[in-house]
């Protein structure tokens, strides 16, 4: 990749912020003018989330990929796209991203910066949720990134669109998300406790759909890093 | 068609039941939150279905035509696309994979994995609603197919997200998928008993508009199979 | 245009019944479960509308142009695209292509096929409105014929989307449309004796859009026709 | 650049104007429907605003670039697009434009042409949000429009209707827009003192993604006028 990566952490922070900032923003404007009505709140927040997914995938990922994502770096670093020297970086990148992007969201509707959620969200309803979510993200992505690469900005979008109403969870499905979310007690809050059980459940998810579709669309060529490269641009 | 026959029949059972477990799931989730609004549930039901079917046929097309649907093979097959020995194995594969969507559906919010519905749809208006609404998913289809094949994704899923509300029905438009909505008694459930009635309307509905559209935009060359393939990649 | 007279006029009854078909029966489908909330009913009829208009032009705008709409077909005869002897045909087709759509509708949901709308619409706001609104769809389809005809199904499908909220009569902005919307008491209906003052009032609107459009977007070459039948497929 | 002054401003006067319309007329229409649900009034604000803008940078892009806010114009001039000599005239169309839509949508709700808002926007959160939407609206166009210039316009579109949730103050983004809401005392309107605390914030922004993105995505060429120009285009 020609981009130095002091330009391609800087999209994903950047990105990962700007995301965070709309999910939880959108969450709490959502939730005030909703007045009690949950299903137009999330409704809400659906589409806020699904349409700054296409433009920000659109806008960074010719930089960086647009991963936003510490289990989709990881399953890309394991078929051979991102370098592995790139991980730790790209995931540090998404975490502070998220963790500014929350700020952002608090600040613009004059909440403190962070605060802890106490929204409970465990149990294996949940749990399987979160791995179907991520599963299905994975498959998006894998599915596409390859034979439609410019349809992936869209795709992203619209499959978290869908997926924020058929998980029970509300498919978080992205573990720098939920770290981020935990530090908001508004309408897309995750109580700290439960953050874990969260994550587990999506690098699983991420892993069982990345094992499967490496199967089921195996890389042309020998040569996938520089494939996906290109894919991405 | 280069992909062996195991890659197909598993991207027409995986695309199934993702399908299913987005309509199944965002219809319990949409009428657990919808407090009795049913113009709310079925406005984020309608958003959930049209946005998943963009991303499943985005990324299962290239691989098996993505139909997920028997009336499709029937009428692709018939059209001299699909080879006639594949059709059995595309149903069953369709088949179960709704039920597996369904079973996901019903686990990620608690429910048990399939539970015989109890919502009646019968009658009249009901079987000329799927009538309508397979007659147009199949002109959706056929009439951009061969033209723009790269739009197939967008159409399909513009035309269900319209079809929701335009047919009393909220159109089923698709065997496989009422087999499955049969076991979940939930939002998006039917009637065991009403099953037949709709897909003898579907099959009729999808007779209809293929016959028409043979007329309407024959196919320019003799090599049907062949531009199919390629329309679909 | 290669495609045969009878098969393009098929294309354009086919088409615009499929559109009524969705504004009168989603009106029907949204003010029955919105259970008095008209602005969720606007929004889900909205939603239907634009979206089928997307699907409808995609799959017959290489067929017929896919006007659907008499403005249009006028507009486009006036401008050296289609031939002024189609002009009668097309809109025939239109018109009972409409007729046919709400009555599919109305069977769908149990009503008569046709029945006189009592909605009152009329007066000076309604009429500015139908003016503006039949302006901006005329401007919104000769800004992207020619510079990016693969965008016009978007173009359309989205600027109704928009209209439908931004006028005070909800953009019906296509005479075949009020005529045929004036056959359902229903949701989406119009008091016949209101409905020649909302045609007056659209091809006023249409006229205005097309002379500006012809300055402000002259044709590149002298061969018109030609340029629009490729624009269109 | 190869069309006439005297187009481009007129392309720039009518856009603007449409985009007011749409703005002020829906949310005139929304609020009237919505029986005092915020959320429901908003969400279909939002929904017309991104869809109008996805068709007016589609038709007006070839022209005029599309911009509609005298905060691009500024930023493109700065970056070597917009000819300095330009970019008063640019700015002056847009407000010109601005009021005239406000006036059509007044007008098609029987409303008086303006009328000074009484709606009260302003304090530092909603100052950090006009900051915040004009810094994301700017980095959503610079980072599409060298490396993805044909989707510019679903960009746009598709960041305002999530940015009109995520801010606490609805995302203005634009002084010329800003100015015009002032004179609707509406739903989308703004108390004319406010206004310049909202501009002030939106060219800070503006300037802060400018200069950012200026060096996370260099122009490849020295050419960028030229650049630019064909990126529109």
């Amino acid at each position: 990749m020609s981009t130095c990566l002091s330009r391609r952490l800087t999209a994903e922070m950047l990105g990962t912020a700007l995301l965070l900032a709309t999910v939880v923003g959108s969450g709490i404007m959502a939730e005030r003018l909703a007045d009690g009505n949950i299903a137009l709140a999330l409704l809400a927040n659906t589409i806020a989330t699904g349409a700054v997914l296409v433009v920000l995938i659109l806008i960074f990922g010719p930089l960086s990929g647009a991963h936003f994502n510490p289990a989709v770096s990881l399953a890309d670093a394991w078929q051979g796209g991102l370098a592995k020297r790139d991980v730790a970086p790209y995931i540090l990148a998404q975490v502070v991203g998220g963790l500014i992007g929350v700020a952002v969201a608090n600040l613009m509707f004059d909440n403190p910066a962070w605060f802890a959620s106490t929204k409970v969200r465990t149990g294996g309803a949940q749990w399987f949720s979160e791995f179907i979510a991520t599963f299905g993200l994975l498959a998006a992505i894998w599915g596409s990134v390859r034979q439609r690469p410019s349809a992936v900005p869209y795709v992203v979008g619209a499959y978290i669109t869908a997926a924020y109403w058929f998980t029970s969870s509300t498919s978080f499905a992205n573990p720098a998300v939920t770290i981020a979310r935990a530090t908001s007690d508004s309408f897309a809050g995750i109580r700290p406790d439960d953050v874990p059980g969260f994550i587990i459940a999506q690098l699983l998810g991420a892993f069982a759909a990345t094992a499967l579709f490496a199967w089921l669309m195996p890389a042309r060529s020998a040569n996938t890093t520089e494939e996906k490269n290109h894919a991405q641009a």
